[in-house]
């Protein structure tokens, strides 16, 4: 049996939680979980904002374990390796996007907690091609966050051909925010940071930002008008689009990753004048995982995080929707 | 003294008008009109629907003619060799947009017909870069049109690299759309043509349309979900964009080339979960013109035209109103 925690309801209460995983599958890994970051997805499918939440539901999508077990046919990882597992557990391995290594955009790919149980458990099951090797020189306890959260900011560096002469702004010094500046900072852009709390500012020069601006101030916005070249944007509310795209440069990108529920409302005019761009994109390949965590050893970065026992993930929980994380939590079993 | 075409006011009849360009620039060209398309901006800015008309306002920047004079500094062309001018006249030839070969985005370049006259006239001027040599093995008469409808929806497929294997489809069978969909065709795609008028399929197919689609039709459109890489709408009204965010397959774009006057308001969920992206862009550089020209020659790629006297320009421009050109209109210098 797996041992886990788990909510029967919207927003009700984690309790502990048994269930029998089955034979494991011949593609299958099983993975001993020595820790779980939390991600505001979490939180938006606990409370079954997205209509997609099945229950008992278990959370937890930022996956950094050991093998234990190994299904028949995989033949690339060795029981005790270290392995980290994201948003995605699995995806058909056939369709023209998984041959093509954008397994992230396959039709069929399956949640990590979506109608199936998470890792904020002991162990945890995922096919073997999304369990991404943990680099050697990497903290086990802080990586968990990287598995969805960074990989959502790292992968539209890498799909958009982000190059260090660019000017790139960061909306949302926060959980995801926090990560990408300090990957646009190592790719060598010259980094603006958005935010709407203006005590972030010194923590967010500290993670790579060479310029801050107050996100609420229009006449700030105004002064940097067609200064950015690419702009993510990691917020899940609405902003003044307009006025982001006033502030790119001819050709620039608002990237949004996240999870906006209003329409994005655009005037054609001023994106057509300059050649302008709007995207969005769901996290990354496992090669853009692997590329993502080589880079982030080399470069030394990691999240900023807090970690609770895994028996507090009420109080984790609860921290993290009143906005108080800081930056990312990680959930450590004992 | 140039003789042009010219309305007082919004909407007003064209009537003749002199003016004198007073000294010709160093770094212009003097081109005697052999003929001028009519672009449906030209209706736009008639009506001051941008509210940037200037009148007396003399339209037309669809101009093909042949060099009469030179500035002083021009050596790269020559009295009597025949050139075309579109949508701009003039860039600031120093910014990095210019340098860079994109001065269709110089925040400087001059408009045509934006607070000077255009080539509803005998003669017309323009800086030289922005008057493209027109090759040999093109007809005259019915080049204008590839200098600003053309090339609008040419330079998208430049822009954005569109390769020879992608699925692509074209909103609107009208001026824009019909060169759309013979560019594509050209450049080995599979192409769908999208229009609201079925009497246009059998025309549609003829320029190069491997499918058909009604666009007015919710089924028909659904049943092509998740089907194309590009879609280039080439209207300027309106219409259900998120239906065609899921008619775009995986990693697809959006490219909206046609002036939609309402913003564009599209879900994030479905861009998120496809890495899809909503564009826009304006015109085309000089050099984007000639790589355009030198295609449609190898190609025999023409737009479809109805000729008028320059004389007509009322009948002609009304014509246009009505949404009766088949499907460009030339006015033609005796």
């Amino acid at each position: 049996m797996i041992h886990a925690y788990a909510a029967t309801g919207p927003g009700k209460e984690f309790k502990p939680f048994e269930y029998d995983p089955g034979l494991l599958g011949a593609t299958e890994v099983e993975i001993q979980v020595e820790s779980c970051g939390i991600c505001h997805s979490d939180l938006s499918m606990w409370d079954n904002a997205w209509e997609m939440t099945v229950y008992p539901f278990v959370p937890g999508h930022e996956v950094i374990g050991v093998i234990q077990a190994l299904g028949e046919q995989v033949t690339h990882l060795k029981i005790g390796q270290r392995v980290g597992v994201g948003w995605f557990s699995k995806s058909c391995m056939q369709c023209e996007w998984c041959v093509g290594g954008d397994h992230n955009l396959c039709a069929t790919a399956e949640g990590m907690i979506v109608g199936r149980h998470g890792g904020f458990a002991d162990r945890v099951r995922a096919d073997a091609v999304w369990a991404v090797p943990l680099p050697t020189g990497i903290s086990p306890e802080a990586a968990g966050p990287l598995l969805c959260g960074g990989i959502t900011v790292f992968n539209p560096i890498l799909q958009y051909n982000v190059q260090p002469t660019d000017h790139v702004g960061v909306i949302g010094v926060g959980g995801l925010g926090h990560m990408a500046l300090k990957f646009l900072d190592a790719y060598g852009c010259e980094v603006t940071a958005f935010s709407s709390s203006p005590d972030k500012e010194a923590e967010a020069r500290q993670m790579g930002a060479d310029h801050f601006v107050d996100s609420t101030d229009g006449n700030a916005l105004e002064k940097i008008a067609r200064s950015l070249d690419f702009i993510l944007c990691t917020v899940n509310v609405s902003l003044d689009w307009p006025t982001y795209i006033n502030v790119l440069r001819p050709k620039g990108r608002l990237h949004i990753v996240g999870a906006v529920m209003e329409p994005v409302a655009l005037p054609i005019f001023p994106m057509l004048m300059g050649q302008k761009s709007l995207s969005s994109s769901p996290v990354g390949s496992p090669g853009a995982i692997a590329q993502m965590l080589e880079f982030t050893v080399r470069h030394n970065i990691l999240p900023v995080i807090e970690t609770y026992p895994m028996a507090q993930v009420n109080e984790a929980m609860e921290k993290l929707r009143e906005g108080k994380a800081h930056y990312r939590i990680v959930l450590v079993n004992e």
